[in-house]
């Protein structure tokens, strides 16, 4: 298969386009901008039509990874948001259309749900979502899947848990709480701490992207979270038992999205998916990769 | 007060204006493109900030209707319908959180719903929308009320009916209708022709905005639709009691959207709001019109 994955730059599509290269797939890689470590990477702005329509040449699988994937700039400028998350992924959906893609994943995000009516959320659960990150990038997921329901375009959106694994961004919680604790520093956790995720090892979310490429599956939308739910208190903890310092409490931030658990067995039924990687052992390697490539 | 309406160029922002002017209230009226009727409309390109920006100097309240109205262009084009609507939302409320506008009046739809699980629809009931014009008003919607949430700018979203009146374009069942009653012409009606709308008088449109607007309510949505529903075979026949012509029955097309009814008591007690212009009176009224003004 020839694979476009769009949002090179960013911390989970490489892992992405990794895994489908691991299968023998040839891979196109593309980002707004220049990638350091990847300098086959397209320099290409799917805002722009055109741009988009360039990328798509020869495609058989578009993993739609791009976009504003900071809730704080999407918080700071909504219009940047959808722009990229909205007007972005309708013009690589047209661009893909028009030259016969066989498969378009599009990435979503658990934070598309917003207050929870009931937990654990399965993908029946409604999706209110309130901040400008999660209400752009729901409006790409049910743009994407009107391609599908509409124009005939397959599609799959894959509602992804919080990624973490090597090649996170700097101002990840992750990078922040090894980088505090490598230095000696308090590791600062905001509110109660009780803020829970179920990070999910980002090579567990590329096999996602794999499975959802090679089944037959469309007009669909999967969680792809893994089950073990960790506080943010839980994740500094296990950073200052790897890498001994001090925790400390702040104010909450404005905008910050509050802990819900996440249902992903309609993945495992759909297409086979399942979180493999134990959240201690995914984040001992991290700090360890950590640890040796700051040296 | 210092009014700004937007889409102006559309059936429904005139009629807005009216009813701001008659209050005694200063409108500033401006569109995409130049308005025939409308010599003082502003032209500007409101997905553009700059010019957003620019049109909300001294401005105490802004009626947002302007952006991609039509769902054909919708389907045709989500990616335009999101520039329009999402990204050029975000960039008005940009420009009225800077400038200090104390009211914020987005026009939202009741197509943002999807698929009733109950009926009739309220504020409460999921939004699900699966066509791009839903979608990106929906976004749209959000976006508004996130600004007023997250960022203090006080923001009302009106949920309008399926609104009829004089100046209605072309393309509106309403004039096709009547156009083809005048050249003696059949009324063709798509599928069982049973699908229903609860057509809300313009005027009654026009006033919930003023409402809205003198109101201290903000951070809420409300549906403006009036209670009745007329099925387009419905309307089919008193077009065709008033103007004598055959009515025919054609397939159904891809993409419209199906029947519901809207509840629209929560503008009734929010802002005292509620449609006064019966059905038949309100058509008639538009088909006399419409006969003078095309001879």
């Amino acid at each position: 298969m020839n694979v476009l994955v769009t949002g090179a730059g960013g911390f989970v599509a490489p892992h992405v386009a990794n895994a489908f290269r691991d299968a023998g797939d040839t891979v196109r890689t593309t980002d707004a901008r220049p990638v350091e470590a990847d300098s086959n990477s397209i320099t290409a702005d799917f805002t722009d039509a055109e741009q988009a329509d360039r990328l798509m040449d020869g495609i058989d699988v578009v993993c739609h990874l791009g976009g504003v994937g900071d809730v704080y700039l999407a918080l700071d400028h909504p219009e940047e948001a959808a722009l990229a998350n909205v007007v972005g992924t309708a013009n690589l959906l047209n661009a893909a259309k028009s030259s016969g893609v066989s498969k378009f994943i599009y990435t979503s995000t658990w934070e598309v749900y917003g207050e929870p009516e009931y937990q654990p959320l399965d993908e029946k659960h409604r999706c209110e979502p309130d901040h400008p990150y999660g209400i752009t990038k729901l409006a790409g997921e049910r743009i994407a899947l009107s391609y599908d329901a509409l124009k005939g375009q397959p599609v799959v959106a894959l509602r992804l848990g919080t990624a973490y694994g090597t090649g996170m961004r700097p101002n990840s919680v992750f990078s922040i709480f090894m980088d505090k604790a490598r230095r000696g520093e308090s590791l600062t956790v905001q509110g109660s701490g009780a803020q829970a995720r179920q990070f999910t090892h980002v090579s567990d979310i590329a096999q996602a992207f794999l499975l959802a490429a090679e089944s037959d599956v469309r007009g669909e939308v999967m969680n792809i979270v893994a089950q073990e739910s960790i506080s943010i208190r839980q994740l500094a903890e296990l950073v200052a038992e790897e890498i001994p310092t001090k925790i400390e409490q702040v104010p909450a931030r404005t905008g910050d999205v509050a802990s819900a658990t996440v249902n992903s067995e309609k993945a495992g039924k759909l297409i086979g998916w399942q979180a493999k990687v134990d959240f201690r052992t995914g984040l001992k390697a991290l700090i360890h990769h950590h640890l040796d490539s700051s040296q």
